[in-house]
């Protein structure tokens, strides 16, 4: 059981994990958000997860390194600079980074690079998402992420070898290539599949997210997986034990 | 049963007649291609089925004039003047021409006419499709035939509300639109899937062909039908008694 | 916009209810659970709607007649002499029943009628259907509301041609049964697919639910149609204009 | 490329080998059936591909080691006997043998066993299969070689943790149980999904067949694998460098 301190508590995420927390039998230390001191929410927790903002990350690793706690950050947005910041201060407390909290996904992903690397170049790679109508953009950063997982499996660049949003004269499909395709509609929460199509037969691995509660649900289970490791960076894959 | 003659008998689509015809009990008359006296073949035959090309249509429907018989068919890329002549030939012998012989792709057709017009523009409609990795454009025919039908039972028109190959920005989902979506891959005949996606429930209206003898067993299913009616001009829905 | 007022208030359906009643734009006129006068709350509402238990029933249908409004009745459980009051009562003002007020389930069983009509016994129909981990009932009964759908539009009982639970040595399929598999696990509310599986080809028809709040949806929507009709017995079917 | 020869040569599969074989750039050296003498045959060939019956099988392995040659046996219903004998071959010659000579399949059932392992018993697992209308028993072997794999990555033998053919009243589901349900109908060649349902989130991964024939296009690859190796006993996952 571990006492949880959350940051960026006021935001959807915020009062995810605090549902998350107490459901799970762990306590609630607190929440901190914008003009509050984090360094003292660190003192009366076992470990931190923050979903606030990169602007903020700084002081909430220095708060952190102060209490002598480890942190899971699942901001999303970070540049080089914070990379830096968070490698700096996992010399000090253990620190867990992540685009992507599910475990279903962070699962997936690692199924995809299984199963790409197992198999040629003659199985062809498409990636089909679905989410809710007012998303803006597409592909989904998931279906990114598992794209990336699925070409560095094969060794190849996604960038040069991605075939997104097909519509009209396409010609026959690139040999190597990795599809993509967006399904927008109703209040899906979000759905990924990963098809491998050879000869006859096809391979489909998929996720299927019922709400955004799994995310809070990954972050925790992360931080329960952090609380007494040794300082140091370590990554989702690890609490699945990859 | 019924002596069935072929027209267009030499390419991929003559032969997987052949094979269900014969397969199916019934007698294959013959068949013609370029260069036969498709006359010839009508004596022998008590209904034809077309799939050859729009240049022998003129000729196909003479001969199944000429011998009193009925004429399926199922050629592609026919213009107005080929409707107005089928529309001529149908005063004297039963017709039916189609964009599509799958029974099944008939009857998703109508369900998704039946489903769109019942449900409101607060159910988004999202149709993907996946087929082989040779074809060439996208979305399929069928996808498109499909759409119709959705925009159709609508009272929209499809080229003005249609949201195809979502890529980058694309800002939220219009409401109303009808989405498209093309997977390529493998060796796939045909999967299409219509999606009504609502508040927090979805319908998916789907077709699978394992190969494409399914669109020779249909139209051989055209034919049974079609002998012995009265002169005029039919559709595959009517085959189904919709 | 309606005056709804809720019997059954304090069920989980009954607290559904309420958040759709005032996120969809109508006035909550308020609750009534055991031991309350329904009388009373008949008076400050427009329509009501039933969720609580068959013995509560005469009560509810003499409130809304005492008050002159319609009612909808989601109770289960119903026997012969609860519909038998139900007729009585649609005398004096309009009663809509149902055991499913998702509106996706009943066009569902819509399309599942008229495909089972248009397709032969040569279409093999299986109906699979997933829930949650404690679903202690296998099929669901929705399934068997499918499954009644189908075997209804063939002419044929579904107790005498149903395969359910498919283990060990099953011999081939019988022709014109209606099979059901279950599946259970995790958190799921409910998944319905209905096959239709024929010579090389095949129809799925599917809805999925992400929570129960759909069935406290489709019973507002049902109160709203009800509003203003003439006295009778209504079905959800009408409401989805079929 | 390789001169492979056949070994039950006239039933459907050894047909579907000599087809795959030709198709791929291999030469066919050859077939042999039943009375036919399988020395000459092997005297003839680079490696032998083995689909006859258990009976035939110690001659099979002699044939293969007097021309010092591999042999890729996919022949179903080997007992203990028969697994000894293949042992003692795999001393002088390489052998290759399998339940199931699908690569698809083959992979699955690894990404199943990294999945189960990972995942805790919060994850209910689940296996549906789907199969054409002739199909006399269920599960099907691959669905039970899926479990085997989902059991073995969990710790827990099969036949104490199965549930299979759900109907009536079952209670809740158990905890750590693997489900199985099967779909009949129509002429699906094969189809099989492992779900693994936790919290408010679903992976699942399937396996689709078009045809059978990717039973002899994985036997030919094995072949090709095989061809070359030292002595000793190999498996598809090798094939697959898993």
């Amino acid at each position: 059981m571990a006492n949880i301190g959350v940051i960026g508590s006021k935001g959807a995420m915020g009062e995810a994990l605090r549902r998350v927390i107490e459901a799970s039998g762990h306590d609630y230390a607190g929440g901190a958000d914008k003009g509050d001191d984090v360094g003292n929410l660190a003192d009366v927790s076992d470990v931190l997860v923050d979903f606030s903002a990169p602007a903020a990350l700084q002081a909430n690793l220095h708060a952190a390194i102060g209490a002598g706690i480890p942190i899971v950050i699942g901001t999303t947005g970070l540049e080089p600079k914070h990379h830096d910041a968070i490698d700096q201060a996992a010399r000090a407390v253990p620190v867990l980074q992540t685009g992507n909290t599910s475990l279903g996904v962070t699962l997936l992903a690692h199924l995809v690079r299984e199963a790409a690397s197992r198999l040629g170049e003659d199985w062809d790679i498409e990636i089909v998402e679905m989410h809710h109508r007012r998303k803006v953009d597409a592909p989904s950063g998931t279906a990114l992420l598992l794209g990336e997982a699925a070409a560095g499996a094969r060794g190849i660049d996604l960038d040069d070898n991605s075939e997104s949003g097909r519509d009209g004269q396409t010609g026959p499909r690139d040999r190597g290539a990795i599809g993509f395709a967006a399904l927008r509609g109703g209040t899906v929460a979000g759905e990924h599949s990963v098809i491998l199509a050879g000869e006859q037969e096809r391979l489909t691995l998929s996720h299927s997210a019922e709400n955004r509660e799994i995310f809070a649900r990954g972050a925790v289970r992360a931080a329960e997986w952090l609380k007494g490791r040794e300082p140091g960076r370590y990554t989702m894959e690890e609490v699945l034990g990859i």
